[in-house]
């Protein structure tokens, strides 16, 4: 799914995504009911009064006051009781412990308790689709009550009290409060591919935590590609033997992740891709392969009885580990020329009258999920898996977009939208916040077509990432698809989102994900140096390319070190959001004095740090390409500065320099050093809101060395 | 031994430290030997040509060149084999790996090898005292070859060959180099301190792993104070049950650990404290206690033949769960009156002629030297252990000091010294690293004598720090002792120590060290901004009141939060040394003009940073107290420039306020909020530079709101 094939298919529809998202400005406002603010899900989320969690709760009542969490926290849990809720209970008091700094992880239990969970029941033995998740959490000044019906309920109103945990004059706190709340989809998956490159355990466990505090509750998990087969097999062992170079889950370290999961309420759903991106299950087995020469074939041979035995044993296999009912049996981009090549595979096509290499990955497809279902578990499989003779409790899994989701619930399918949550290819936060499942020409199904929208999952694709830079790709824009799938439709107010997000974005770190160390780490590393404050300065307003052009800048193979500055900074520059932001409201005539002062700054910071810079890119092998990237960041900072002057005194400029640059901060946008310089368009906002003089002539006040 | 009974006698060696360790620079010079630089260890290593390594090896001999680290970089061991040799490959790739960004991790096993480890033979089966730890690490521009006797050497040079690992234009290298090295010291260890506080296993882990990377060989584990028992104890599962809150080390865990440690050539030496600090005994066992309220009893009673019967069967079950050969018994700290104020134990002492209650200690402690012999252990103990008929093999670990172990020495007792090694006290590293375990009056012993101090100890007791910032308590100061107790005597350059000290500092991050991450976190934290700058500010110049003073300033029991500024900051403030030499060539008249300007930018900075900072502290509870710290940088600040401006412009300045100025400096270099502002003294520096007129009057050129 992450390949280039993908690449138009997906830039069409992230154009139309740009061109509907005009980010429609929502009026919030509140409703006064006794002394008590009512904040319905579906207004917008701010200011003092508002709850500064992610996702936004379906239904919050917030009253006047606070309860103080101090030493003499005590909790309690209530009702019904399982092993999972008493651990559940010592990891919340852990965070609770980080969050304060406060030791409450050893004596909250002690302490009387202030805080009681009340549980109804259980939750099923193994977690379910659409299982309940509600919960009722009451925070007065003195007493705080979590109520749910089962414990997965409990997971998630813990998680909402240790986001509303602030700090304050008096001490920390948590906000007098009422939330009932539950989600909108009961899909809300993230799929990690460790088929491209292994992801270690101890990345998976923490993203997991991220997970939970996001109340997402679906983990996918992609075990192999043509890149390698990363579990064990204890039925066909030459998988792991030959095609792992030794790096695999071994069936107790699945299991264990498994119950780590279920500890968080997330269901486990493996995937195991076939009958394309293979090639690593070949080294073992090459009697699978297609093609004649195993290690250079990426389809499994569709023809030969053998295949079916074999992935019978192997489905079987997995059915077992994987107690969830789902079991995702991939189906993506095959390539059929590798089949219509194979002259055996061709005589079988005739003598069974099939017309291409579509049309017999049908074939394949209806044998697999008859395995599948032989097994008890429902198939799931992305877009192509779908055909006119698919039954009809498989579930489509799109790449392709809401419209295609949409197609397929006309159709009576259930399906899960993971186009729009692309978070391997640098998109922004509110790209992906405003892809809505129910989107599109989704928005016309009928309400009982709506249902089988299951929901979304973002993918984390590996292709070009590593355990290193993984969670900074993943964290914080996986929160923005979280409450995307948890929230009502209509949150949409993207200022308040991210907002939300830089706080939800430091209370990650409390989980202990790396998102936020990982840039001045690289940095560090890419310079030498042991403070690279100029390189600093310029990583915070650089991005790698989005989609799919970063892959045509630069070459990567599977072994390629990812440790430059695209690979380094996060895919969104908080920074040159701000600033265009600022930008904006200046060339609209809408600024603050403080705004314009900011601007300045920042201008200012970016046209002096070349000078320091310089010196120090040259002496890092991996730091020497960003020579000209500084230097045009220089320059495009000296002509905002100049614009800001000009509009500021609102002068005439010459309208030929105007157009000069212009020019240059268009191409000064462009892709360099694998590289975007994302303020150049704001400054560009900047120079176009200057008036132009109609006749160039020697404007005196103009200065510069262009 | 971190109590407050130690205090008078720790400042009054502490004072005897500070006045022996004017800092004796040393002249560095190159032998130039064919085209090789020799730099023998007991020469200053600094400057262009000298390796950045710590601790400084025994014998280097550097030529021109590097040895490139790419993805075809491969490694193969030879001669002895063994699994520990296996996975110390592995954690070397995965560090490497971390080092440079190349996926080497996976990869370097299968390229042809440039890296050949040839190991001799096999290590003793468990790690003994003063095993061979040399080693051979010969690079050259095409190829690396690493030998030693056995597997702990092979441990030594790989981590010398990751401190070696920089970025150069050309790429990530290590210069063409050869080294011999061996320690000077067998004992090298580091305390934890899992009585006072119960440490998770994940912060052994990283702490581990710290070791290893600077060389240390000892981990002394102590398991239980008067706060807490956290091992279990098959044989007395009271102890645990009743006296950990539930938080204790399994069996399993320890095995765990000791096997960590054994793979990394770390041995584990565990500390059962006794006769004292045993509160936490008594609520599973309180017929061990020598008080009648046994939760007020800090005493076994040594006067009951059952307590040796338990002890007995104690301390055989912990010999064997533990293998090494020494064992740790404590003894530290009795408080003699409360043997000396029980009736039946005055009985005790009167029947058997026993004088008081140190003598009464010394019968304890010789038959807890029996029980432990009998189990073919070498006990170790505290000072206090040091009786006359005190059996020959027992090691002295000394709080007291050089001359205690020197003394010890005398009369043919193995030392190992803490006192000057006491990490969680807040001094600086140069205090640390210039106390010798053969300083003082140890450097007139005999060279026999002088065998017998067999090293050092790092102390990290956890009265008073977290599993939070205990990172920032131990690193990277520790890596200072470990040079100590490394390198050559001669090495006491302190200026090369902090060069290189910041440089490993960096890499221990890539060991999983938190230590540099912290204090950022907490400001977070404690000021509930996402981006705190003008607290960092003040944070980078303030520190924590040294030895005890930090005792008397703030009341601290088991579960007060730590999560103050004083907790949150490093020990030493490397913003403040550095301005202070910076201070110091200003008043002497030797700095240059980079100096001059870079000590008025922080000056400004921090003359203006408390109006940004007032708001921010109002905002939490615990920033209040910060605001006159704030309030006195500011104004520290203001005489620091005015002081630079007189002192350039060489003006006469009013003695009567240069005199204010000074009391001032003076006073705002006490404590307050529990800080030191670590910049008055060497505003003091500058001000006592200036010139006094003699008589009063308005000076015009002096400007200033005092």
């Amino acid at each position: 799914m992450a390949s280039a094939l993908h690449q138009l298919k997906i830039f069409i529809f992230w154009r139309a995504i740009v061109a509907n998202s005009r980010l429609t400005g929502f009026i919030g406002f509140l409703l006064l009911a006794s002394c008590a603010f009512v904040i319905p899900s579906n207004l917008r989320a701010q200011g003092e009064g508002s709850l500064l969690v992610m996702p936004v709760p379906a239904h919050v009542v917030q009253r006047e006051g606070e309860f103080l969490i101090d030493g003499a926290f005590g909790i309690a849990l209530k009702g019904y009781k399982e092993a999972r809720l008493e651990r559940a209970q010592q990891r919340f008091l852990d965070t609770l412990s980080r969050e304060t700094g406060i030791p409450l992880w050893r004596q909250a239990v002690l302490n009387p308790p202030h805080f009681t969970v009340q549980t109804a029941g259980p939750s099923a033995a193994v977690q379910q689709l659409g299982e309940d998740e509600s919960y009722h959490l009451e925070i007065s000044t003195t007493d705080v009550q979590l109520t749910a019906p089962n414990p997965i309920g409990v997971l998630r109103g813990l998680q909402t009290f240790l986001q509303l945990v602030r700090i304050t004059p008096r001490g920390f706190s948590v906000p007098v409060v009422t939330v009932d709340d539950k989600p909108r989809f009961p899909w809300r998956g993230l799929l990690i591919d460790s088929g491209h490159r292994f992801v270690h355990i101890s990345a998976i466990k923490r993203n997991l935590d991220g997970m939970e505090a996001v109340k997402l509750n679906v983990f996918h998990w992609r075990f192999a590609d043509n890149q390698g087969f990363h579990i064990q097999s204890k039925k066909f062992p030459l998988l792991q033997e030959k095609g792992s170079g030794g790096f695999y889950y071994s069936q107790d370290e699945v299991r264990e992740i498994i119950a780590y999961a279920s500890d968080r309420g997330i269901r486990v759903v493996p995937e195991f891709d076939m009958p394309c991106h293979t090639t690593s299950w070949f080294l073992g087995y090459p009697e699978l392969a297609s093609g004649q020469d195993p290690s250079h074939s990426s389809a499994i041979d569709p023809t030969r009885e053998n295949t079916y035995k074999f992935l019978n044993g192997f489905i079987g296999e997995m059915a077992v580990l994987f107690p969830d009912s789902y079991f995702h049996a991939g189906g993506d981009e095959c390539d059929a020329k590798e089949w219509e090549g194979n002259l055996r595979i061709q005589d079988f096509m005739r003598a069974h009258a099939i017309k291409d290499g579509a049309a017999l990955q049908v074939l394949f497809t209806a044998k697999i999920q008859k395995i599948i279902e032989g097994r008890k578990k429902i198939m799931v499989g992305w877009d192509e898996v779908l055909q006119p003779d698919t039954p009809k409790d498989v579930v489509i899994q799109s790449w392709r977009g809401p419209n295609s989701l949409a197609e397929a619930a006309r159709n009576g399918y259930r399906g899960v939208l993971s186009s729009g949550y692309y978070i391997d290819l640098n998109q922004s936060a509110a790209e992906h916040y405003l892809v809505d499942p129910l989107g599109d020409s989704a928005a016309t199904l009928t309400s009982d077509q709506k249902a089988l929208v299951l929901g979304g999952e973002a993918t984390m694709w590996t292709d070009i990432v590593s355990d290193e830079n993984m969670d900074n790709r993943i964290w914080p824009r996986s929160a923005a698809i979280a409450e995307r799938l948890w929230s009502a439709q209509q949150v949409q107010d993207v200022d308040s989102m991210y907002q939300r997000l830089a706080i939800i974005s430091r209370k990650l770190g409390y989980y202990g994900l790396r998102h936020r160390l990982i840039t001045d780490e690289m940095l560090e590393r890419m310079s030498g140096e042991l403070d690279p404050a100029p390189l600093k300065v310029l990583a915070a307003v650089v991005q790698p390319p989005r989609l799919y052009e970063r892959q045509e800048l630069r070459t990567f193979t599977d072994f390629t070190p990812l440790n430059r500055l695209d690979d380094a900074v996060p895919p969104e520059s908080d920074t040159a959001r701000e600033f265009n932001e600022i930008a904006r409201r200046i060339a609209s005539g809408k600024a603050t004095p403080q705004e314009w002062q900011q601007a300045r700054e920042w201008l200012g910071l970016w046209r002096d740090n070349d000078a320091k810079l310089q010196p120090l890119l040259r002496r890092s092998y991996l730091t020497q390409d960003l020579a000209p990237v500084s230097h045009n960041l220089s320059r495009i900072a000296e002509i905002g500065l100049q614009a800001l002057d000009d509009l500021h005194e609102n002068r005439l400029v010459s309208a030929d320099l105007r157009q000069r640059n212009i020019e240059f901060l268009k191409s000064s946008g462009k892709p360099q050093a694998v590289l975007l310089l994302m303020v150049a368009p704001s400054v560009e906002l900047l120079v176009q809101a200057t008036r132009a003089q109609k006749y160039f002539f020697l404007a005196c006040c103009v200065k510069g060395n262009w």
